[in-house]
């Protein structure tokens, strides 16, 4: 493609982004929802006006990681660490109950060991922005019940990246056996707890040599390159590079030019971030739905959907404090969001999971992510 | 390549643009000739760590409409028209003087007719960035040279964008004729004045039908969609695409959210921006540059950057006002700077130029844009 065809591609992923997603917002959902069904719109499964292209596709994955650097960028784990014990017990059973209902479904559904594990993975994902914005809305985020589902939600970003590299290691053509899940699982861990802490402590010292530079606009250029340099290590080790992007930004929000940095990013945010979701979507073919046969994507999906939101309501059986609610901290664990999408990117990257069930996998999370805060509203 | 490489490929490009910069910077140079350089040694002529994709490509041309867009949002067209007619003809002269002697010099080198002009057309442009930032460090912007030259400066990006328009139009397999030549310029010139009436009057419609969206950080991604979709219509309309980013940002200059949407492009630019100018540099190879052949490309690029200099000195001719010093207004104009560098590329992409020409017209800009500010230092 040319440069003039490359940026014709760009200007309409750009205006489809902003009509889908202010459509959904003004609808009351989120603007991601959108911004996925616009793509899909755009793409080659409707009227075909884009098409997947190394350079839409890089910028995809620049996108995806400048949303991780700025979750991490915005998560708190001392906030974690306060609501503590109650949020991991929560997160941990909100990974482990999908993961193993999502994996006996799919086995039970007739698909390969493997495809039934990245199933069972994509289930485990919780979208923390999603539900923060609904409570927000509502008032309720000072609550205890919401301070356990945020708090859950960093713990589910963490371990929700662990599983995704274990996911993407599996992926990789060397085969699957119990001994490489176990080293993903090793790595992962000990690549976040190296970068967090080593990241934790040289960050100060990496901002004040940044702010001694004479470039203009140093430290946000310097962020960036800190996030993807951190995102390509960890691809290089093996993991899933979002784990690195996810890092750094946890890195950068213990310096004194978090807030500088936050608001920097943003407009980078709010132009790239979209062209991921959009991206997603292009892959979406509808026709793999036929609606008519009982072994068809379409049953798949709503099956996936229910487990999805069956196996976060067993989540929330592992509240113990008296204080807080169970119903709205398993609802608010159910939209995939975000999170989802990314899993579902690295399955179809992967060619763990046919364009069939890729479409399933969306659907669910578009189901999810709708679903959720409409119950979640109802409860207040 | 997989995602993971072009990441790589980034990050790569950012951490030579951010060092090569900072180091030109600290020998009082500007960051571009650092970012043009690092390109250069990154790239395939030198280390060969990143070679030129369609990825890479994307974003440089995506970085140079966002600085396009960027110098129209800074243009004072007020300015322009309170330093009036004296600018005006420093500015025609500057464009015409080198234009023919370059023309002259690259037809006695043995040139072909488009060839020539298209050397000819490299030699018009004026970097108004490096001058304005010079004056500036000296305090000398308020004196009468200095608003001369930056009057000059802004005329002369919209006449060099007619130029580039012009030369653009040529270079596309349709064939070169006088008839042709004054089409795109009349296009050229029909297209920037609609664009800026028309677009001057929509925009604060636009900026206020955009307020009322409710997804966030709608502004600044809609100014970019905006300054794409006419970057886009005018190349669609056989014009170069920067004549429509520079027109878009002229456009939302005149509205009251300028500052805001000049605040938020800046961390874009920053990013992007460096990433033409690496770009740039890796499409040079050094090994053309044979210093013992009497007809070698060094040789030339010697001649051409005297053409270049003595060119622009000629242009001050034109200064009639007695209270304006000749010297500085001449000497302000000699560094071809970013737009000469636009030219450079839309060159090699029409292949008007060889890739020989192309890195002697490369080392004509370093060498203008390192001279000039050297010799406008010295002059105060």
């Amino acid at each position: 493609m040319d440069s003039s065809a490359l940026l014709f591609s760009l200007v309409i992923v750009w205006l489809a982004a902003k009509v889908g997603g202010e459509i959904t917002q003004r609808l009351g959902q989120t603007a991601l929802v959108g911004e996925l069904l616009a793509g899909f719109v755009i793409g080659p499964g409707a009227l075909a006006l884009v098409a997947p292209s190394e350079f839409l596709g890089g910028l995809a994955q620049l996108g995806v990681v400048i949303l991780l650097f700025e979750i991490g960028l915005e998560s708190d784990l001392d906030c974690l660490l306060r609501s503590g014990l109650q949020s991991l017990v929560v997160a941990l059973l909100g990974i482990v109950s999908p993961f193993l209902l999502g994996f006996a479904v799919a086995r039970w559904w007739g698909l390969t060991p493997l495809g039934a594990v990245f199933i069972g993975a994509a289930l485990t994902a919780t979208s923390v922005g999603v539900t923060a914005r609904v409570l927000s809305d509502l008032g309720r985020l000072p609550e205890p019940a919401a301070q356990v589902v945020l708090g859950a939600a960093v713990a589910d970003d963490v371990l929700g990246l662990v599983v995704l590299s274990v996911v993407e290691g599996l992926a990789r053509p060397r085969g699957v056996s119990p001994w490489s899940v176990v080293t993903l699982l090793l790595g992962a861990v000990a690549f976040l707890t190296l970068a967090i802490t080593v990241g934790v402590r040289l960050a100060p010292f990496f901002v004040r040599w940044v702010d001694r530079m004479q470039v203009r606009g140093s430290l946000i250029v310097w962020a960036v390159v800190f996030c993807t340099v951190l995102a390509v290590l960890a691809e290089r080790s093996g993991l899933a590079s979002l784990v690195g992007a996810f890092a750094a930004g946890l890195a950068l929000a213990k310096t004194d030019r978090r807030a500088h940095i936050e608001e920097r990013i943003k407009p980078v945010a709010d132009l790239f971030v979209p062209i991921f979701f959009v991206v997603i979507g292009l892959h979406v073919k509808i026709g793999h739905l036929d609606p008519l046969s009982p072994r068809g994507t379409l049953v798949f999906a709503v099956l996936l959907t229910l487990v999805a939101v069956a196996s976060k309501l067993v989540a929330a059986l592992g509240v113990y404090r008296a204080d807080v609610r169970r119903l709205p901290v398993g609802v608010g664990m159910i939209p995939r969001g975000e999170v989802g999408l990314i899993f579902a990117a690295v399955g179809l990257r992967g060619a763990v999971i046919t364009e069939e069930l890729y479409t399933a996998v969306v659907l669910m999370i578009v189901l999810t992510t709708v679903v959720g805060p409409i119950w979640l509203r109802r409860l207040y």
